[in-house]
């Protein structure tokens, strides 16, 4: 057990409100009122999540859209945010992070609504927090719903920010569709709240395919069975579709895209891209061009 | 017009809904559903609000009291909060925090419903925000309901805390109800809930008593005297009670008190203490033994 393991054993001590869901899913569910809250919170660290090279509005967008992709994983509708800002001592730097940042609230209707901005001692990598607050509109699906018989989907490729984060840290000023991914990745509200209603679980691929999807079936108590891992164009131009690159792709993080189960013969309500199948037992399964693969040691991003 | 400022102004830029109060006040008041949520969020950066060797389970309460405490100024009830938490490598220090932040959530019934846990890089000064989430449970007082005629109170002494960081700066290992006030600060909750409905003006004495006062006449447009700055017996044992201690206590922030205005001749609901009045006009005067005192130039804490 690691210390960030055995750290979150003691904070799930704290979270004792079932609104915390044990601190299991990516949000919190709460009651309010007549209606239900979605609330979920990121911290991206300097050197950590981002590089320090990274265009700053890239960065502010990126905070935006990794909270609110949580909220989209729910089907909910983003109501407001609150922004935890550590100046950088570079008024252009901090200006362009809200221009990024502001951008990406503006594109999905989120509206700042409070925070707090500190000054960070001289030599300290910095961080930002984004709170995000989204209103639940019906259904909200957990990790834990999926069930033997269920088809797997995702809403779009993976593998092409963890790619565009190679080619952004061999090289700050590289560009083109990869990088774009990694540095401006889209959250998939729209396609969120149409298929919050009808799936069995859901949940945003931010660490990787596998990692994700393993904790999909052992949140759900289900084996997944992955057939089929879903390239772009654009990556397969850059790396072909080889074994290795299919999971590679299949272990980086930051896509994204929503991973969802619908049941067997429903169609999906958004264009979406079938890539398993759910049954009894346990565990992850991958299979590429028919055959079973092995899984790699590492799943993807562990944190 | 400091670096901080023009953040602030183009923070405003991105805080266009309503609910953001143009981020003048220290909340957000925010409507969902048939109720009112009160939102706000704190950043505690080491070495810029509290000290590396302060024991870590007052930094933890700390966090919390801080975000309760601007609660309680709105007169709200705790509905949960979120924690962004940077671990620190020291695995009793991190759990040590942790047991000071349950105990003030527990005391004021404040759950912990999610957050996000980092890693920083190493020799990073850590920060730790913490997002409250009230209930709005009748009007909710801003800091520009003072008018012309009203009473000005404090829910307590000012000052403690002020001298408390100093004997702590000292000596870390200092004790007794200085320190206890400036580590182990009460956030007023109870006596929030029982003067919102009455009061005019109402916010928490985070910055110092003149800089907090002065805030008030300002978002109220009216002028602000106060007549008694109100010290603790264990202030006054330690420092006695002269003019430039009863200044250096105005200025000191962290006390977290209420300040807040009645119309003249409303007895408190809860025991207060009668500092000044409100009367037409601009800014804050400041009388002492029945005769005014110069300002002095920094009011309090500013950022």
């Amino acid at each position: 057990m690691s210390a960030e393991s055995r750290f979150l054993t003691l904070l799930r001590l704290l979270a004792h409100d079932p609104a915390a869901q044990g601190l299991m899913d990516d949000v919190a569910l709460l009651p309010v009122g007549d209606t239900r809250l979605v609330l979920t919170s990121d911290t991206i660290v300097e050197g950590v999540h981002y590089l320090p090279a990274d265009p700053p509005a890239d960065i502010g967008w990126k905070l935006a859209a990794v909270s609110l992709s949580d909220l989209a994983a729910k089907g909910a509708r983003p109501v407001g945010c609150l922004l935890n800002y550590a100046l950088s001592g570079d008024e252009a730097w901090d200006a362009a992070f809200l221009e990024g940042l502001g951008e990406a609230l503006d594109r999905h209707a989120m509206p700042l609504l409070g925070g707090d901005t500190v000054k960070m001692p001289a030599g300290s990598a910095r961080s930002y927090s984004l709170t995000a607050i989204g209103e639940a509109t019906g259904p909200v699906p957990s990790r834990a719903g999926a069930r033997p018989g269920d088809r797997l989907f995702a809403t779009g490729p993976v593998g092409d920010a963890g790619i565009g984060l190679e080619l952004a840290r061999a090289d700050p000023a590289a560009s083109g569709p990869l990088v774009d991914a990694y540095r401006r990745p889209r959250p998939r509200l729209a396609e969120g709240a149409l298929i919050a209603p009808l799936a069995g679980a859901m949940m945003d691929l931010s660490d990787g395919l596998l990692i994700d999807a393993a904790r999909m079936a052992q949140a759900s108590g289900v084996a997944i069975t992955i057939d089929h891992i879903p390239l772009s164009l654009a990556l397969e131009k850059a790396r072909g579709a080889s074994t290795a690159v299919q999971i590679a792709a299949a272990r980086a993080g930051d896509d994204y895209e929503l991973l969802f189960t619908l049941p067997r013969g429903m169609t999906p309500p958004v264009r979406a891209i079938p890539i398993g199948h759910v049954s009894a037992g346990r565990g992850l399964t991958l299979m590429i061009d028919g055959a079973v693969v092995p899984l790699p040691d590492r799943l993807g991003w562990e944190h």
